[in-house]
Formats: structure tokens, sequence, C-alpha cells
């Protein structure tokens, strides 16, 4: 009898989400609490999200049909990831769909040379920048950009370090340009910033206009992957912290986003903030939120697009920090569960029912309390041990 | 194509959970964080968890196969509430399904004689009672209770008020009879309590033998519901907190209770604490805990059913207040997120996707902060607008 035929529910309006990863699967626990149901659009019956929202369609977000359907009688659609044609959004919404973002504000997330060309356009700070079509354009662009090394990344489709490559000379370039020639995109070319570290800022913004901004926090990556949140980012200084939270809280006013916007900036020697990466939903660099905030990134993305007033953003601990739980040798990671709990009643865990695979996301763990140094060391050696990368020795 | 036949996950145990009510919703949130699936035996297809539960099946607590057919496959069987046949639950425990808790234990929170027979020979303080056969045995039990008013309770089936009567005398006790003789089961006659308040103290023990002991906490009550709870209890002496708390954990003990236990008991104006009544699952005065305490008494009785080590129960604010949302003359419940969230950025709300029907449970709101008052005036004044029963000018 599994599957059995839901009524719609009694109150409020149901919200679609394309996409059942991790992030559609919070969003489900903020969504249990609001009482608004969600109706998802999954890869397929097994994924993440799909294993605890009922109400699940299979298909692909490619699928201009498949997103109708998964929007039709909803009161809005918003999503778990960008991968969704700015063309079938613009088709939804002069059909009445209220996406969430907006396909004019999500192009800006899908896109990395038309988020360069409008923030340059807002004089939002940002690392220095050259769309370039060829190899032969490298040696022109390193010039104007200070030299090699170069960062490249294709302008659309890369995620987690997929879809960037640093070279020393345009010989190295090769790669970068193949992908880009098979995706059939362009190559963004932007300086290696001399950062100190990265910085994170999350927002959320309503249609009406209202904002919230998260502390911003500092995001440790690895390999391309964010790795490490620490909320707030420790040691920075007030009039820095201001300034990322104006960056972000402009961008989303400017870009008229809906919902959360993350913002991902190098923090660099000579104390400027640059924007490096947009994303429009809830972000890893927020997920510390649900443990370590009074309202998480994924009830205030809810609120957001659903133009509610928005929750408190602040922080309840004077620490939070989020550690990500990456596939490793331990395949089963319930096990873990027997070591982590018992070593430390108070870590947070959110495994998100993916199998595991080498460097996958697969969970994160969080920790709090008031000794920054404590609080990092127990949520590195919890995620370690699911990674298989801790002892018990380690981490104490 | 909703209702696509799921997987099962590629990690960890699976829950029964027989009951689909709002405890059974609240679960739900804590099993998405720890990749745990519930299953669940609904009584309709649209009940408050089976909206947020893709495995459900749809069946009543009292047909013995439907319970099996849950139970199947499942690691553990758990609980939404205790209305569930004792000798279905032994035929079940006797196939070598894990009932927690068990049968043995749930008696005691099922059937008020045995609890009483059974914290009596433990020396648990209770209020004096005697089991009355008919209205010609009440005035030989108000004599031996210390005269009327006496507390009449059917042993069984009773919650939320019913099943409980206040009489003056023997004259009075005739409902209670009717009642009684109906529904098959005996009557409780209790003294009734010269108390100050009612506290309640929820605390999770696992097979294994672990407690954690949540703050005890203060529990208001109208009409026989819970409606508002204080964690922790204003005012309660160290000793008596203590007294209250080893007194749940001995209780827990003693009748090898998995899971959750909720010991509601009453504060006398001598200083004692006497039990009141028992329930074995996440418990309304443990709602609090979801946005007030480390761990969820919602998580702690997940994992407490599936033998993991149980988490910090404590307190993260200073006062944490739950107040109950009834049903009122607000029809739908989401319009009254437009005034709460804007008045107050910090309350939590947590709606139950439950039809509206005066009195009944729908939902609830907890605040937390510095200060008793404001934190008792803001949880007070989002409830009572849900409920209706609250204008913009009260409880500022």
């Amino acid at each position: 009898m599994t599957g059995v035929p839901r009524q719609t529910p009694v109150d409020g309006p149901t919200v679609a989400v394309v996409g059942g990863g991790q992030l559609a699967r919070m969003m489900q626990q903020a969504a249990i609490a609001l009482g608004v149901p969600l109706r998802l659009l999954a890869e397929a019956s097994d994924v993440s999200a799909a294993q605890v929202i009922p109400d699940a369609q299979v298909g692909a977000a490619s699928d201009l049909d498949a997103v109708r359907r998964v929007a039709d009688g909803c009161a809005v659609l918003t999503f778990d990831h960008e991968h969704v044609s700015t063309e079938h959004l613009r088709t939804l919404a002069a059909e009445g769909v209220a996406c969430r973002p907006g396909p004019s504000a999500l192009v800006h997330a899908q896109d990395k040379a038309v988020m360069r060309r409008r923030l340059a356009s807002l004089d939002v700070p940002c690392p220095r920048w050259r769309i370039v079509e060829s190899e032969a354009d490298l040696n022109a662009a390193a010039e104007a950009l200070g030299g090699y090394p170069l960062v490249l990344k294709t302008t659309r489709g890369g995620y987690d370090g997929r879809g960037v490559w640093v070279v020393e000379s345009a010989a190295q370039s090769q790669r970068a340009f193949v992908a880009a020639g098979i995706a059939g995109v362009e190559i963004l070319a932007e300086e290696r910033v001399d950062f100190v570290r990265e910085l994170a800022c999350v927002v959320a913004r309503s249609p009406s206009g209202q904002t919230a901004a998260y502390p911003v926090v500092e995001s440790v990556q690895r390999d391309g992957i964010c790795h490490e949140v620490v909320a707030p980012a420790p040691g920075l200084g007030e009039d820095l912290a201001v300034r990322a939270q104006r960056i972000a809280l402009r961008v989303a006013g400017e870009l008229d986003v809906t919902g959360v916007l993350a913002v991902e900036m190098f923090e660099t020697r000579d104390g400027r903030v640059l924007v490096n990466e947009l994303a429009m939903r809830p972000h890893n660099s927020g997920h510390w939120s649900i443990d370590g905030a009074v309202t998480s990134q994924f009830e205030n993305h809810l609120r957001a697009v659903l133009d509610l007033p928005l929750g408190s953003a602040r922080a309840r601990a004077q620490w939070t920090v989020m550690v990500n739980v990456l596939g490793g040798d331990v395949e089963r990671l319930y096990d873990g569960y027997l070591h982590v709990y018992a070593r430390d009643p108070g870590i947070k865990v959110h495994l998100y029912g993916k199998s595991v695979r080498p460097g996958r996301k697969v969970g994160h763990v969080t920790a709090h309390g008031d000794d920054l140094e404590q609080v990092r060391a127990r949520a590195r050696h919890a995620a370690g041990w699911f990674a298989g990368t801790e002892d018990e020795e380690d981490g104490q």
C-alpha cells in the first residue's frame, strides 16, 4: 500500500522544487514545521529528497513538460540546483508560474559571463576577468589581468570545482578549451586572487524586497569543494563584515533575487572583499544555520519564495562549525553513529541518504560552543570518522 | 506519477511508527537528519504524518495484521500513541519484532491501574488512589483518600482530559461509571492533589540502559490539555528538580522503557512531587526541545529505540516557552504567518497539517530568550493569533 494517493493538505500553498538533492531534502525539514507541502521533481525515485517527500515526480530538470507538470497547481516553483534552462523558465513564467528566483535573476548563477558583466556594471568588487575565445587570446588576457597564473572557468555547467582550471601558461589551457568546446560555452579567465581566506554571505530576499542577512562565515575549500564553514568568520573586522553583507544584499536587490542568495567571496591580503561566485538557493556555506541560527537558511528560503516575513538570521551560539562528510572508506555511514554520538553528545549529524562514493558530499556535521578550537576539533573529528580518515586518537 | 515505488535507502535501518499524528510528523524531521527512513502505519492517507512520510501504509493500530505488515523488515517498531493492544504487541514480540517500548513497559502508559500498582510497589510518590468498582464503593474510597472532591479516571483510553472527571459526591459520578462501563474498563479514584503547579520531566532511555534527562519543565494545562510549557520550570529549587528527574529516570529504568518517557507530576504545596501520568513516546511537554534543546525529544526518541548513544538534552537558551496552537476561529492557519512572522522574527512555528476544529491541537509555537516574561508573551501572542483569540494590542 506504499504510495497511497494523498489528498492536498488542508492549509497553505504547495511549493514545487526542481531537483532531489540534499538541499531539497533539508528544505523538507523546514517545510514540515511550516506546514507547507513540497512537490518534488526528482532525477530518480530514490534520490536524497525523494526519500523524504511523498509528493515526488520523476523527471529531468531539462524537460520543460516535466517542470511544467510539477509546477502545476503549486504557488511557486523553486530549485535545489541551477541546472534549469533559462528559456524554459521564461516560458513557464509567461504561462503564469511564479519562478523564484526568476529566470532573469537565476541566469546570474548559471552563467559566469553574465554574472561578471552585471556585477561589473554595478561596480561590485570582483577579481579582474576577461572572456577568452581561444588559446590565442590567453596571453593577451594574462597581460591585462596581471599575468599568470590565471583561473579559467567554463561560463556554464561547473560546480564543486568542476569546470575550473588554474593555468600557468597558454599551453596548459588545452583541457579547459576542449571542455568548453564540448559544452558549447565560453571561457572566463580571472586573475588568481591572492586571498587570505574565502568568506561567504548568505542572504534571503522576498518578492516584497524584505531581506535577512546571515553572519559572514569563513569557508574552507578543499579541491574546489566547500569543506568546512566557521560561523561567524573568526577575527573578521566589523567593517569588512558589514561590507560583505552590504555586497550580498546589494546583489540580491539589484538582481531581484527571491529566496536565498549565497555570495562566495575572497578576502584579499590588502583588506578587500571580491565576489567569487553566486548561488541562488540554500548553499553549503549556510548549512550551519540549521543547528546554529534562529532560522535556518532552508526555512528562510521557503519563507522568502512564499513572500512570508523572514526569520531572524542571528547565530544562537558564539561559534558554530560545519564540516562536510565526504564519501570515503566507510561504506555504511550509519555505523559511525555508535562512535560519533557516544564521543560527543552535542554533535549534530545530517546524513543525506546518498550512497557513498569517494569525495561525494554525503552529509555534514555541526558543532557549536564558546571555544572555537574545541568546536572545530569536534566537528572535524565527527566528519572524519564518517569519512574513515579519523582515528579515535585524532582530533581530541 | 505521485507515489512512484521507492527503493530502500542505501544506509541504516528503517523505523516503523504506529500512528500518523503530529508526533510521527515531528519524528520525520529528526529522521531526515539521521538518514533513517520511517515507515508509517497511518489512520488515513492524509493524516498529519502521512503528508510528510513517503513510506506510509493505511491501517488501524488495532489491526494486528496491519501492524505486523508495517513492522516487517523494519529494525524496530515504535509509536505515535499508546492505543495499541498489549496482546498484539506480545504476539509481535514473540515473532521477533523489536517493539520499543515493549508491551510490558507500554502497558503502564495504557492502563492507569497497572501504572498505579507498579509505582506503588516501587514507592514512587503518587497521589493516593483506589480502584472503585461501582458508585457504591465511592464513599468508602473518598474516606480512604481524604474526602471529596475525587478525581475519577477510566483506567484505559483517556487522553487530553477525556476520561477524567472531578466529582464532589458519589451522585456526580454517574457519567464516569457509564463511560467506564461502555469501555469495559475500571475506574481509578484519586485524591485531588492541592498542587502549586504541574511539572513534567521527559527522559529518553535506550535498550542498553543509557538515559538522558531533559530539564524539568512547568506545564500549564487548560481543560485537561497541556497548553503552555516553560523550560526550565521557573523558580524550581535544585533539590526538587533533581528529585523529579530521579523519579523519571527510576521509572524509566524499573519499567524498562525504551524511547522517550514523559512523567507528568504535581508539585504540592508541601514541597513534594507526585507522579500524575506517564507517556511512553515524545510528549507535548517536550515539544520545546525542537527549538530549545541541543537534541530534540524526537531525535532522542529515535536514537533511543535504535539503541544509538543519546544526544545532549541541555537547553540552548535561558528560557524556552512553548504554547500550543488550538483550533479556533481562524480557518486558514497559514494566513497567520503574515502577522506572526512580521511581528516576531525569532518565533518558531510548527503547524501540523491538521484541519481546524475548536480546541484541537493543530500546531505549537516556541520562543526563547533571556527574559521569561517577554518570551512567554511572545509565544502566547503568536499561538493566540493562530487561534483567533489575540488582537494586535494584546501580549505586547
